[in-house]
């Protein structure tokens, strides 16, 4: 099959620019000796991808994801989002076959409800380094009372510094990734000097993991978004713009050259409704318009607007019309990809060509 | 199974609401005599929901719906998005098999390419009343270039006024709706004059439809978001909040008294990144947090921040905080319902009480 043949809109991967990606974040976390890679499935959620990632240890963004990595032999997996009793209880049969879920609160409560399990899984303490999203500030006094309601089921502490999507330049991304750092291997210091055990010390976003300066006590890191790449990331400076692995393939289904324009049947559902280039240096709209092999032929074409089903394409101005008839194909490289992709159930794998050399499925819903 | 049992996130589904809403439109097309129903099934995308709509006739904004519903004894389906060659080939063996899918097309080269199949299917060409998203304006030329090239297999004209979104009351609609009206019609009656047959003349949105002071010359009219509801249609007056039939469950993974803010296991993905109640006259973040039971029991508490999977909440300020604890459940009423609903393969469909009365799937992806 190639890519004349596939059912668009559709998503793409470049298998060359992901093991790419990941020699570089695996190089990145190579400079910090006993730091460890936990890739952050959340993005890719296929086990071919993670298996391509190479590495013993994943996190997960929800329970769909846990069981079907552990159904594939994964274990010493995380879920990192803090859990609830009926989660708990989901983790439980995984945990018996061997999966090795982690579990993560910022609840007293909730620490009891785990400790009090048959089996408790170990659990981090999820520590909030100034993103505002969840957990307890590093100097919280309630830390050591988790920790103690935790037991032996205490295992760390972990943070993500969700807010270093804000810095705009490697130097930022080293400031935050020092933050970062600092605030959970302060608690972690904490729960030590309070005679409990802290050995999972975890941070990461991909912006963080790579441009941090060092990684003192910290064990292990956790990026997802890097092993794909996508425009927000590239205005970040995490990549570049060669390094966006995942493009959606669209078909034309309306010409204006009267308006410049074209109009794709890629919109909100294939691209996401995801904005996030509107606060980056260059707002691409929905999506950056690129030629069936993936170059910029088009220069800065872009989806201007996206309805449910339809993708207003507002084609370069420095350019001619684009000359690609109904029912031609061009690629979209998406603002954000943990977004877009999650509309689709697999990837279409290509190595560099048109020949679709692959199809790995992903593991959407909850 | 009751809504404590359920997993989080997922999707409900009220189905006496989705039944007002559907006799709603049904009254106010009524008042219309010779106009159709032709519901749109891009919402729902649901063989249920279809049913108890009722209707011979539907819309539906993918393949993969037109296939589904055609495999569940649909016929007279129109597939609203202009058509491509490779698409025309997928409808080929649906209407071999008796789906009668009607296509549409706004291009002459298309237009031959129809005609020239083997067995043609009916061919509506697509007019821009003004949202400038696809079609023809109703007095370009091309119109009877593209009629003639149809042939036989040209079965009238159709348009969509998503410009509607943009008005704010009743007046405005009403407004919308006859510029809708009059360009279609007079696009049909072109193709009249020059003794082209257009039994078909086809407008609609869900406050168009709702609002349309007379439908003079219109055959058919395909609302769609109308079965469901949404935050951005009751703050453009299409319906009421009370009238909101599709909401998500949540449960809460974080508290945060001291923000006034809870942290929801449903985020960007659950909810959809769509903002479009940011230009309403109301702004509801990411959604509106309901109790278990639907109903506003914490005041203007809305989904402030959307990551992956949290929903960071503010509740409202003149309320006490919320007595929910971690585990509990929340409903939040969507945005855009399209665009969440699409995250999710099916609906817990309930009957006003706590109790899961069936389950409904819907037809995801493309």
């Amino acid at each position: 099959m190639n890519l004349s043949q596939l059912p668009t809109p559709c998503l793409l991967l470049e298998r060359g620019i992901l093991i790419r990606n990941l020699a570089t974040m695996r190089d990145a976390i190579a400079r910090h000796p006993g730091v460890a890679l936990r890739p952050h499935m959340k993005t890719a959620k296929s086990v071919e991808v993670a298996l391509l990632a190479g590495e013993r240890c994943i996190t997960v963004s929800t329970l769909a994801e846990a069981a079907h990595f552990a159904a594939h032999g994964f274990s010493d997996i995380l879920y990192a989002a803090c859990v609830t009793p009926e989660k708990l209880a989901a983790v439980a049969p995984l945990n018996a076959a061997g999966a090795a879920v982690i579990v993560v609160t910022d609840d007293p409560g909730m620490a009891a409800k785990i400790a009090a399990e048959p089996a408790p899984p170990r659990t981090l303490i999820e520590i909030d380094c100034g993103e505002g999203r969840s957990g307890l500030a590093p100097d919280d006094p309630t830390l050591l009372d988790i920790g103690a309601r935790l037991g032996s089921s205490l295992a760390g502490v972990m943070t993500h510094a969700g807010h270093s999507y804000a810095g705009r330049s490697a130097a930022d991304m080293r400031a935050i990734a020092e933050v970062e750092r600092n605030a959970v291997v302060t608690a972690a210091n904490r729960l030590r000097a309070a005679g409990m055990a802290a050995p999972i010390v975890s941070m990461g976003s991909s912006p963080t993991a790579l441009h941090a300066a060092h990684l003192d006590g910290i064990s292990e890191i956790r990026p997802g978004v890097y092993m794909f790449g996508d425009l927000f990331q590239a205005e970040i400076g995490t990549h570049s713009l060669d390094d966006i692995a995942v493009t959606v393939l669209a078909s034309v289904i309306g010409r204006r050259p009267d308006r410049h324009g074209l109009v794709l049947d890629a919109g909100g559902l294939a691209l996401s409704k995801d904005r996030s280039t509107e606060a980056a240096p260059k707002d691409y709209g929905f999506g950056l318009v690129l030629d069936t092999a993936g170059r910029r032929s088009f220069g800065d074409t872009i989806v201007r607007r996206a309805y449910q089903e339809h993708g207003v394409v507002a084609c370069d101005p420095a350019l001619p019309f684009p000359d690609v008839p109904i029912g031609g194909r061009v690629r979209i490289a998406p603002n954000h990809v943990c977004m877009t992709a999650a509309a689709y159930d697999r990837y279409y794998v290509l190595d560099g060509g048109d020949t679709v050399a692959d199809v790995w499925t992903r593991v959407n819903g909850w």
